[in-house]
């Protein structure tokens, strides 16, 4: 294992499920003249996953030793990778009262240089209107209390690795029926991580 | 001080006073097949204490130093301990709008293994109406703002735990009128946590 | 480089702009038998900054890696210094919903021995009202959602120092016409941070 400082540019896209990471980070291909790479972690772990028969569904339930194997791997991934990369993923998983935290802090510098984290937020309302009509995947405990709960931890997940690492932190609200400003924030915010970024 | 691996598998229960943390430790002394050894770190630090004269108290009045080195004493003890250990402890303690921190991040490991925390919640009227009723200890500046503030900054102390620790957090809202239902759920997280942990 | 310990004692007074911090700084200029040695983080990167021609309303629109190097020299001159230091900054900087933290919890230590954190608060209406009469600089943002954001994110910070170097955090709210009350609060955190403190 040699130990080669990475030459990538990460900005971690967060939020809680619903917030509308994806869509935002679908919407930028590019920041001026950089392309960006669009990682999503769940993927990366699926991925990573698959030989042993583990479904999508079935990720989130894994024992917490388990689940820290596949991240690493996939962390270390895209520690390899070159060039501007979007990460999207979570800060924290919750199911029934029960926090995983996504990202523990030694684990970041895995995945090379965190040059900015976007944290995508919504109010409980929002998220739970925008879950209502996702029909992709079973959602759990949608009341407001731990909806707030998930937030405030979060905010303090992001604080931990913006004091730890010296990263800015961009908070965008993804207001209900205000896309365009959202997306057009979310465009401004990588394009100032990756021009005052330096290594 | 040789470094051996303690054997140990620790949960920590955190909570503001009044939450309800030990109404609901002492309702539970096994788990399935596991034997709980519950463990007050105010009661250990009394123990190390008494030697010297100091009532509990006065223990919250003790100059920084001096709680520290009882903390150390306290947490390297049950380090030394073997089995599922249940710590009933405060993430802060508050006096007069001073905070001071129950479990310093680098001394956490002194304990043991922490496979999981579980945080008693509630809201600062649940918590001023079970404190009037408390005779056992002076209780001050029991107001709305100052509990809404400890629960901000135990939730990103035990944000702080998780993140650094990679441990699950549980969050359990003691509500009032519904203990049994906060019983059930404190014996299912204890048991969620024990299942999943390994070392 | 000699790694001398150095033998200051630090009073870390944060908040956000508009808190008041300044004006609970300017009242105290001695505790008791200690002489207060006033020292502010902008001022001190400001001096360090003017050789190469920068003006204060630039600072915060410097690079990250500009503001770094400031940064640490200012951080490293407050180490050097004796006595009781009360150093008045903030815990983060907020410019169109971009959060850079003031204070990153590595370089802490290049200051000395910090003994005490002062988080002076205010409410959002509170600091919007107190913004509006500041004629010195100009404001951006000052919506109460960001201002929201900033509060719980600087309380999460100040518990990341607390919980990292075991250091008292006091909160200190700072109420619209209740100054006088603020200033002896202000003055009896002090001379309890410098009372309790041994090295």
């Amino acid at each position: 294992m040699p130990s080669e400082k990475p030459h990538n540019k990460v900005i971690l896209v967060l939020g809680s499920p619903g917030a509308g990471k994806t869509t935002l980070i679908e919407g930028i291909k590019s920041s001026g003249a950089h392309k960006l790479n669009i990682i999503n972690i769940g993927t990366l772990m699926l991925e990573e996953s698959e030989a042993s028969g583990i479904s999508r569904d079935k990720l989130r339930y894994l024992t917490t030793v388990k689940i820290r194997a596949l991240r690493e791997k996939a962390f270390k991934r895209i520690g390899k990778m070159s060039g501007t990369i979007v990460v999207d993923t979570h800060a924290t998983v919750e199911k029934g009262n029960k926090f995983i935290f996504g990202l523990p802090i030694n684990n970041l510098p895995d995945m090379g240089n965190i040059a900015g984290i976007i944290y995508v937020d919504a109010t409980p309302g929002e998220l739970m209107r925008r879950r209502s009509s996702d029909t992709m995947r079973k959602r759990e405990n949608d009341d407001i209390e731990v909806l707030n709960l998930q937030r405030e931890i979060n905010l303090a997940v992001l604080t931990m690795y913006g004091t730890t690492y010296d990263i800015p932190v961009y908070i965008l609200h993804n207001k209900e029926g205000e896309l365009n400003k959202a997306m057009s924030d979310f465009g401004r915010f990588v394009e100032d991580i990756i021009s005052n970024y330096s290594d």
